[in-house]
């Protein structure tokens, strides 16, 4: 692997900045809404306006679930966000959240053929957890899911557990922040098991930063049955353990991992943690030199090395390897190893959405990891050290996740609907195909112009 | 004009409404979500989205306004409803709803190339008008507008009123059922007086009914300098007159009208009010019989009588013109002179939107109102008793709706940017035919599928 500077990373991160001031210009924002339907002449509106379009209302009115046959609910989400933690940016507010959450919206139509409407909100004072979690109640009836985004913590786990939790929210809910990373780090936890043959029982994992991902990360790990006493976590503060002054528990959010994690009462910084430490997930602020090589010098054989900070990983992959780490995965694409959440939520929402699902259970997400992580090995030169993902080019991604999560579903009894598996497999191939190639369509035809000045 | 039975014009009506259950399930749903901006690749992504999309996401953040050039929210608005008042269906809640403002969606991308998101909204004891206000100011960040529909009164006028009025709201809020059949009635009314050669001011007009059209068209035409002075209002317990009782003023909203109209305090029955009238506006309940031909018999001359109840207009517009109407408008449109709100909303938003406006004024509305007038008398055998209004075939409507609009709003001052007569021409035009021209091509490539099982 070729070193390159932090200057130069950071100089060529700026690149699709440029471009991408350029291009939102260009093209006035990224995404549309368009009909589904036919609409051969103007007399078709008889028939999906008024008079005929009362004769579906009425028998919606008489049976709430016909709205699951009769409109676009069964295929359109809501990407909810009131800007408060927006990429690396911190709290930029709704307006300028918006890009973000339609870059989304296009990510889950193209990769998942889900219609997702980004939905950024916020007034004077706004928007406290119980707001957010009034406000998804309220569109509840339109949308089939709710893809959460872009929310601070920990505000963002009282909005999540309590709309999961929640007996009148009859729709799945999903923060992509916490369980997609979660979903995609765990997949490539598990290959990298696999690689260097340790066990999930058996191993050691830091926990680095106990923000959304990371949180999630943690409850996806035990759910797929990781023992949480081999946990330790960290934070500025250094390791958490029980009695933690700062921690005023149990009123923090940190207090529910202290409880389970670190039987041993380990107290230091992230380096007294890695010692002899099998996984490193590390989710913090951009380094390089977060995390230092004589701390990854002192962990254990095959050491797997996750550093998923933004731009800039925690520390250089080169020199976590120099340390001794033998698997290392990352947030950035041009770096081997990409921990992607793009591979997963596009296709946990598309079989999510194909049984009508009322939930995204725990077990749906790691369900669909374990696709994401039994591909790999399908795919040419990959399960070894330097590949132990897919990147999201490879369709079959999304539609064995939608697969695995819609038979999950089924079997945990919360799809609203029974599909087999090759019927679930037809529904997310057809739909994914339709999307991708009906654009590319409107593409050739010059309805989505080309932009062409690009800076390199 | 051929007369056909109640029966008979029922069954009519019932055929839309088979083949819209058909339809509906065969489609599932009417609106997407789709890309407006190229994607040649995944690497795309990286401006879309992560990393690229921070820079837009940062300028927005240092100035709010350039959430109008980087983001779709300059031409993307809701169609907000709670279900409470849907059609002639009265409240069957907000998933009932969902498939008009799916309807209305096609409708505004079709005829004004306005991106609109179906929003239907609801949770237990959901709506009230503070609710649904507080609501629309939370989802402000995202739109460029915001059509309220199906609302039930008096509701819909608080919350109307309200959201204009506020200072907080810095994008237009619009309540269709309010002021786009104002703005078409108005259009009617215009081209009616033109035919039988008589003027606003000296007119007696008698509103039968007070629900959101008929008090919406009071103000539009009062904005319009018709007088006031010469209105009757006409409700279910009759004729609305200074200190009836069962009004309960200043409660009521009725007693906005009540203070301003019926100088000569008259009291009786719509029949009372109607002698001597000019124009009968009603919007109550279906017909036939509910408008007696003895009454349109004692109007003035050249009676001018718009009968807009649906299905079934409250007097059949062959026995109006028995009795001595000249000029009779409904809603229907194997009638002539349909008054088709579908005529105005498209035009009104996309003016609206072209300029950024903080809001669509009455003046806004009466400007749309005469450029629809206007066209009447430019198509071949129209401008007559028989065709006062166009039809929504002529694409043409809604561009000089769209640039008397926007034209208003920056006289008053309401847009935020200001574009010349031709530049707002040329947009609409560009907008609403790459709209047409784009479905027109996913409709003949197969991506809308097509639907051949009618009834007839």
């Amino acid at each position: 692997m070729e070193k390159i500077s932090k200057e130069e990373l950071l100089r060529k991160s700026e690149i699709p900045g440029k471009n991408a001031i350029k291009m939102h210009k260009f093209y006035r924002g990224k995404v549309q809404m368009i009909p589904r339907c036919q609409i051969r002449d103007l007399n078709d509106f008889s028939v999906w306006y008024s008079p005929g379009v009362a004769a579906p209302s009425k028998e919606i009115f008489k049976d709430n679930r016909k709205v699951y046959d009769y409109t676009s609910k069964w295929n359109t989400i809501a990407i909810v966000s009131d800007g408060s933690r927006v990429l690396g940016l911190g709290d930029i507010g709704p307006e300028a959240a918006l890009p973000v959450m339609e870059g989304k919206s296009i990510l889950f139509k193209y990769l998942g053929g889900v219609d997702a409407v980004p939905l950024c909100i916020g007034k004077s004072n706004c928007c406290e957890a119980d707001e957010i979690i009034e406000f998804v109640k309220m569109i509840q009836p339109t949308y089939g899911g709710i893809n959460l985004e872009d929310i601070e913590k920990p505000k963002c786990f009282k909005v999540l557990d309590n709309l999961r939790g929640d007996p009148e929210v009859k729709i799945p809910v999903w923060h992509d922040d916490q369980q997609g990373t979660a979903c995609v780090t765990l997949a490539g936890i598990i290959n990298s098991l696999r690689i260097v043959g340790k066990k999930k029982n058996d191993i050691q994992i830091v926990f680095n930063g106990i923000g959304a991902s990371n949180f999630g990360t943690y409850r996806i790990l035990k759910c797929d049955g990781f023992n949480v006493k081999h946990f330790v976590f960290v934070d500025t503060k250094g390791i958490l353990y029980k009695g933690r002054e700062d921690l005023d528990c149990p009123n923090n959010y940190k207090c529910e991992v202290v409880e389970e994690s670190n039987p041993d009462q380990l107290q230091g910084d992230c380096g007294v943690a890695l010692e002899g430490a099998d996984v490193l997930i590390s989710s913090t602020v951009p380094g390089p030199n977060i995390i230092k090589k004589e701390w990854i010098s002192k962990m254990a054989d095959d050491a797997i090395v996750f550093v998923l900070a933004n731009p800039i990983p925690e520390i250089f992959p080169w020199d976590a390897h120099e340390a001794g780490a033998r698997i290392v995965a990352t947030g950035r694409s041009d770096f081997p190893n990409q921990v992607n959440n793009s591979l997963c939520f596009p296709g946990i929402f598309r079989g999510t959405l194909d049984v009508y699902a009322k939930n995204i259970t725990d077990e749906m997400c790691v369900a669909a990891s374990y696709a994401l992580a039994n591909i790999v090995e399908e795919i040419e030169g990959c399960l070894v050290d330097s590949c132990i993902l897919p990147n999201m080019e490879y369709k079959e991604v999304f539609i064995r996740e939608a697969v695995a999560t819609g038979l999950k579903a089924i079997d945990q009894v919360v799809a609203r609907i029974k599909l087999s598996e090759e019927e679930l497999r037809d529904s997310a191939l057809n739909l994914i195909n339709t999307s991708q190639n009906q654009f590319k369509m409107l593409m050739k035809a010059g309805y989505i112009p080309k932009f062409t000045d690009y800076d390199k």
